[in-house]
Formats: structure tokens, sequence, C-alpha cells
């Protein structure tokens, strides 16, 4: 897309489902290169008139960059010099180069997204990932939930096989069955996928191979996990070498932080980072590694901006994003021209610097954040038991307990950590903290033969996960519901 | 939902498909009522905080009831008090009961919509259509090209058939062939689908059943046929015998128009129809014969306010809209929140009443512009070969040409419509006037063996058909390329 001299990417057009080969661009869409010629009688569309739109001069209060100390204040408390006003008109003639008029983005359009705005993500993609092909493409999705429905439907026909972490966000995994996808579980730590187990599950595998890897690398829902790039880089290489497609759903990317700093003292939020700083510090995702072309990137503003923004995106070869433009244009056909115009018309003022500044700041409070749910669990959750590493992303923290230090886990939970981990979790309710049991997170219902089960060593065998948020709260609850979910804990472990 | 005497729709659980039957609730959303109790510490959900979204006070400029001359002025340049003003605040403390705050909006939401909107579009419902059962129910959609996917998705398993009227919506057809749905033509005229020939096509089914007709009743894409009441009733009795459901498919349904009056001088525009007669003379559509509970309607904002709105709903039996919100929670989630707010926003402050007038206004303006067309149409095509009814609503008019006039018909084009068609759509084209062929309409590409082919009298084997739109473009634009097109005819024909 960018960058000449690199190479194209592979040709993978035999992992295409049976839906989206079958998919035709129709005789109708052709026709309409012809709207474009001022000199025809153009009475080929179905259209209503952009004058009969009851909609002009959407105006937003959005906060001005560099945002220090605003992020988390009310936008409406903010004084008139650290504001950003957005305000799109509806007449093209109306319109700076800032607005995506309200009569272009309300009207029928482009399923890809409108120009402006996807090519203010392509420069971003650019600046963040240094994709080593050169035919990379983007379209605009409703966001990730969309997106990986549209993934399956692309890639995947009923019956088929997929691969996602052993824990995995319920939502995608409730998506793959609907679609009569089996979900295979793959090897984790606290960390993330283990690219030798992966590969190995792959060597034993019976009958077809799976057609893709779902993945959040960064941030795991439900694990927080973090995968370093090495492992990033081990893990592809295997789906290289297998011919897996890598679907990296990436909502939490920007939520990355530093490490956890145990001392108070050292932590400094003040001294928020310079750009370089910043850009330098993110994990490299997926899409650096791929020189074949068989990442496919989903990205959304749902966690950085708004989730009601209903706004993502794909990065992909762009043969994929021809088929999933086709795709749309008979599902969502694009995104809602409102959150277009008001998006862009927010991040074209803000520039590429602006947003950067956005996910420093934000990166901020995030780390805030975790530092009192890290603080929490340090001062309350007994590590005779319980284990967690502390997220360096996203918005969750996961922590395992060794059942089998529960005096009763025998005689009265059959050594079955999920009956132990659920007892707990409505135990913890009762004490007014919830949260959410790892079993819920499991793809492994769906182990089956032919496939092996995942191995278990003998210490696994007891252990039980819980997840917490310290995102949706604010710290001070987050400390009452650690310190509530630990009493529960301490009661029952005796301790 | 609103009447407490009326009866329960039929149990058509039957029909649903085995991915809609596959789909659960989760346990992770179980979780979620616990969130509404503020005893509670809950760490169960990633959201972000609404303080970190960077947007408030949405303001819109629209058009204040009862929009008397203003319809098709720019919004921008109405006076103050010509204006109903919109203005969201983000936080729930600011907002009034005219109000979506940005703060539920643009957070994850009930996949159903919000609401308050949810609540004005029922009765909205209640108010143009008498459902004969009680347990009808709403969910929002992104549009109907996204609710017809999800019908597709609930209903029909690869391999199943649908019916549609003969000529369709392309990209409805192009969306079930994309799924490996066989979608077979049912016979229509000018006005629309014939109930006789309907039950005769279905009494002489072979194999499996079409699980669902697919029909656009009011203002049909392409032939702006507009199905009478009685007809209606009739087509609903076949599919209630047959046990098929019927999906309404309506974006036009309030560009609905008086009857085309040739005499230019017994037009009148200036007298606006008052509510009474406004909703006296609307079409009944089939959810007020909809005595089982078969019929799923498709409705939009679309058309009638703007299809960058991205906007629209289901209404059908309640069992069958639980099906929709469980698939819309792994695909769609719920539409933009900027939509949703400025759309509750403009209606909530228009109530009932205003949103009438803006129908009563626009159907004025459609009522202009169907004229325009129907007047080109009467000064320029030559009825001798050529012939029409005018249309009563959407945005289309259809005509046919006896292709067997065609001094070369047999000779030049093998007596095939198809291709004397083609050419002059080419023909319009180089004469710069732009019409769509009536072939890329059909349906019948995909009729096949075992079922028979539709009947066809000898009359209707050479016959031609265009779709042109007088939506899209001025009225002089429509009586350019009317003119255009019928110079062409005329030429090609010899007449």
């Amino acid at each position: 897309m960018t960058s000449d001299n690199k190479p194209l990417a592979k040709d993978l057009s035999h992992l295409l489902s049976t839906e989206a080969k079958s998919r035709k661009e129709s005789n109708l869409k052709a026709a309409f290169v012809y709207k474009a010629d001022p000199s025809i009688a153009f009475l080929g569309g179905g259209l209503p008139l952009p004058s009969f739109f009851p909609f002009d001069n959407v105006t937003v209060d959005t906060p001005k960059p560099p945002f220090k100390n605003t992020i988390i204040a009310d936008v409406n408390s903010l004084k008139e010099d650290e504001l950003t006003k957005v305000h799109v008109p509806k007449d093209p003639s109306r319109a700076g180069k800032t607005d995506l008029p309200l009569a272009q983005t309300l009207q029928y359009g482009l399923s890809g997204g409108a120009q402006s705005l996807i090519d203010f993500i392509k420069e971003h993609t650019t600046m963040i990932h240094n994709i080593p092909y050169k035919n990379w493409d983007i379209c605009a999705t409703t966001g990730n939930t969309n997106a990986w429905d549209s993934v399956l439907r692309t890639f995947t026909n009923p019956g088929d096989s997929i691969l996602c972490e052993e824990f995995s966000f319920s939502s995608a995994i409730e998506c793959a069955h609907g679609q009569q996808i089996k979900v295979i579980p793959a090897k984790v730590d606290l960390e993330g996928l283990l690219p030798d187990a992966l590969d190995e599950q792959l060597n034993n595998w019976v009958g077809a191979k799976p057609k893709l890897l779902y993945t959040i690398p960064t941030g795991q829902n439900p694990t927080g996990g973090n995968m370093p790039a090495d492992r990033r880089e081990a893990v592809y290489k295997v789906c290289q070498k297998h011919d897996i497609l890598i679907i990296e759903d990436e909502p939490y990317y920007f939520l990355q932080m530093d490490e956890f700093k145990q001392d108070q003292a050292a932590r400094n939020y003040e001294q928020l980072e310079d750009h370089d700083t910043f850009l330098k510090s993110l994990v490299a995702s997926y899409l650096n590694f791929d020189t074949d072309g068989r990442v496919l990137r989903l990205d959304s503003y749902s966690k950085v901006l708004a989730p009601g923004t209903r706004f993502g995106w794909i990065v992909a070869q762009d043969t994929f994003i021809e088929r999933f433009l086709r795709l749309h244009e008979v599902s969502i056909q694009f995104p809602c021209g409102f959150t277009q115009s008001i998006l862009y018309g927010m991040l074209s003022r803000w520039g590429q610097t602006g947003y950067l500044d956005w996910l420093i700041n934000l990166k901020k409070e995030y780390s805030i954040k975790r530092d009192g749910a890290m603080d929490a669990m340090e001062k309350y959750m007994p590590k005779e038991i319980a284990e967690w590493i502390a997220p360096t992303a996203g918005m969750f923290f996961w922590f395992q307990i060794d059942g089998s230090k529960h005096p009763e886990f025998a005689s009265k939970f059959n050594s079955d950590p999920a009956k132990l981990e659920l007892y707990l979790y409505e135990q913890g309710v009762k004490n007014k903290a919830l949260l959410i049991p790892g079993q819920w997170f499991r793809s492994e219902d769906v182990t089956e033969p032919p496939q092996k089960p995942l191995p278990v060593t003998e210490a696994e065998k007891s252990l039980l996960f819980f997840r917490g948020t310290y995102a949706a709260v604010p710290t001070e609850t987050v400390d009452d519901g650690v310190k509530r979910f630990a009493e529960v804990v301490k009661r029952e472990f005796q301790l």
C-alpha cells in the first residue's frame, strides 16, 4: 500500500469459505460508474436526495490535545480553550477539509468507509505497524464483533475447526458456535499462547487442519496476558508452517502499560511520555511478522474512544479486503454516517499527533487503575494459594487459586476445581463482590475426538481462575471488590 | 404487546434455522443482573468508563413541524423559529426527557436498541398497523440489509429455498445466494404478486417447501408495484396454507402517493392532508392480516430520514425477536450510539404527530417527483410498444416494451428480449440516458429443476423491461432521461 519496495502477499485464496468464494459483483453496481458523468441523465439508483435529510450542522464538544489532566474530566466542564469543537455541515460547499459533510456520510456510500476517514486510519496504521508486504488494505466494520462474524463467514464452512486461547472471549466463541464451527483450545500460560505446544498440537492434528487461529494477543480477555514480541513471531511461524490464518482481535492494543511497580513512590503519573517513547513502547503486532499476508487484524475505537461509535476496521491483504466489501454490501452496508462525520471531524482536527496524545493520556489513566487493582491484590489476596502476574495491557486482571489447598477439596468438591470455582463465585456475590469464574471463558467444552485434549500437568488439575476488571469502575470499588472476595477465599480456605 | 384481549401468536419455532436453534444465552450475561445492585462491587464487565468518552453536547439542526415548504430546503437556510434544535449531553444528570444521554448510547448496550427510542417506534407501529395478535415485539437493526441477512441466518439453512417476486432487489438476492439459498421467482403483474399463481406453484412444489417469501409489497423494487390490500390478504392465506413465513421489506412504505392525475390542473400540492386522512390512505401491511405471527416486517429510516442513519427495526412475534437479539449480540451488537441519540432527540421533540407531518410532506414531495416522471413518460414514450402504470409508492417507475414490434427482433436479436433489452440499455447510455435493464433484477436465473419454470404467455415471451427512478434526481433530469431514452426506442423501433 505505502511502500513500493515490499513484496506482494501470498495468494491464500484457497482459504476462503464457500460463501466468500460464491459472491459476485452485480451488474447494477457496474452501472454506477456512469453516475459520476454529469452529462448522463442517471436514472439508475434508488437514493433519496440529500436535501430530504432533516439533519444539518452537527456539532460536538471534544477535548483539545494534549489533554493533560482533562481525559477523565467531563468534557462539559472544560473551558472554551480546552475544547476542540467539531462542526459538520450537510452541504459539501460549506464543508472544510476537516469535514466529512453529512450529504455524503448520510447517503448510501462505499461499504469500505468514507475515504478521508479511512485515509487517516491508514496513515495511523503505517505509523504503528511495519507491515512487510505491499498490498495491504483496510475496510471499515461496525466494530470487532461484526468483524469477527465477517471473518468467520469469509473463511470457514460449517463443520470447520478453528483454534483459540484455552480461555477466550466468550462472545467470540458463541459467534463461532452459531456458525457450526468447532472451537479448539490452544494451550496458554499467564502471558499467552505457547508456540511449541501449538506446533505439537498441529503436528498431531487428526483430519482437516483448523482454518484460523483467533487470538487476543494484547491484554487478552480474560487472562490479561500480553504476548511478548518473540512469542508472537514464533506463533506466526507455526501458523505459517501449518497454513493457518491469524486473526488478531486487538481492541485493547492501546491500553498497554509499563510494568507494575510495587513501590508507590516509584510511580510517576505526572510525567507523560513523548510520542517516540510511547511508539517504541508498543509491543509488535502480528502484522509486523506477516510476510505472507495471513494476518487479519481487527481494530476498533470501542475501547479507546467509545463502544457506541460502532466503528472498527480490518487490516489484511487487499484480496481479502475485497471479499469483505462484497459481504458488507449485503449485510451491514456501511458504518453509521453520523459516527463517520463525528470521528473524522474530531480526528482530523486532532491530527495524528493529537490522537497519540489521547492514547498516551489513556495509558496513564489505565496505569492508575491497574495499579489500584494490583495494590488491592497485594494487600488482600492470600499468596499461599493465589498466583497472578500484574497485567501490562487491557482491562482485566486474572488470578489462579490452588484448589487442592482447600480443606474440603476432595470431600465437598469431588476434587473438581470447576465446582469450587462456582462455589466461590456464589459466595463472593453473597459477600457483595462479583468476579467472573474462569470456566465461563473456557473454549475446551467443545474439544472433542478425534483431537486430543490439551496436556494438563498434575498441578494444573486443581487450579481455579477468576477474572476481575479495573476498567469499568472507580479504584475504590476495585479495592472493595478484591477485599471482599479475598475475605471469602480466606474464610473458605481457613487461612 | 399493547392489547391484552388479542390471542398469542402460533408457535412457529419449527421454522428456525440450525444456526438460530443453536444459540444459547451466556452465563456471563446472566451475571450482569448484579450490575444494577449498587451494594455489589461489580468487577464483571470490560467496559470503559463514560468519563473516558471524548464526546459531549452533540447538537443537530433539524426542521420544525409542520415543515410546510421546508422539507426540500437546506435545513441550514431555515430561520431559528423554523428549527427543532436537538441537544444531547453526555451526562444523564444533564439530560431531559427528550434525550438519550451519550453516556448511555455510547456505552455497550442492549442489542435491541435504546429503550426510549424503541418505545417511540412501538407507539408509531401501533398507530400504523393493527396487529391481530398480542405478543409482537421490536428489535433494532442497522438497516434492512442487515435485517434481511439476519432473517436468512435465523430461518434458512444452506440448500433451502425461498420465494421472491420474479423481479426483485438484486442485493437481497445476492445476500441469499451468498448463504447458499436457492431463490425461486414467484409470478407478478404490474401491481405485484399473484396469489392464485403462488398457490398453484406451491401446490406443485417438488421436495421441501420454501421457508419464506421475501416481498417488497409497497413501491416494489424494481417494478414500483403497490399491492392492494385484498391481494396481500390473499397472499397471506396462501402462505398460511403452505406454512411459509412472509418477510415484508418495507423501506418505501411511507413513500405512498395518491393516484396519478394526468390533468395537471387537477393536482393540488399545496393542500396537505390532515393526519387522519393520511393514516387512512396507507395500504394495509401484511402485519394487519397476521393472525399466526408469521410476518416479519423490516422497517427503516433509510428512505424517510437518511440512509446513513443505519437504523432500522424488525417487527415480529417475540419468540423470533429473541432469536434476533441472540444473533445481534454476536454480530452487529447494537446500532451506533450517535444515531440513536440524534434520532431520539429529534423524534421525541417532533412527537408522533410531528413525525406524521414529516411523512405527509414527504408524500407531497415524492408526488411532485412521480408526476414529473409520468408526465415525461406520457410525453415521450411511444405507447404503441410501451406499457406502464403510474406508480403509487416508492422511488421507481417501470415499463415494458413489446420486443416483437422491433423490425429486427428475430433477425438481429434471435427473438430474445434480454438481448434487445441490453442493446437498448447500451444505446441509452450512448444517448446520455441511463435506465436499468429489467434482467438485472430477475431472480429466475436460479430456477432449477425439480421446480417448474414459471408459466409464460406467448405475449410475455417478447417483453423487455426497464426501471427508472425519480427519487435521486431533480425532475428536469428525469425529463431529460426519459426523453433521450425514448428517442433511442423510437429510432430503434423505427417509429
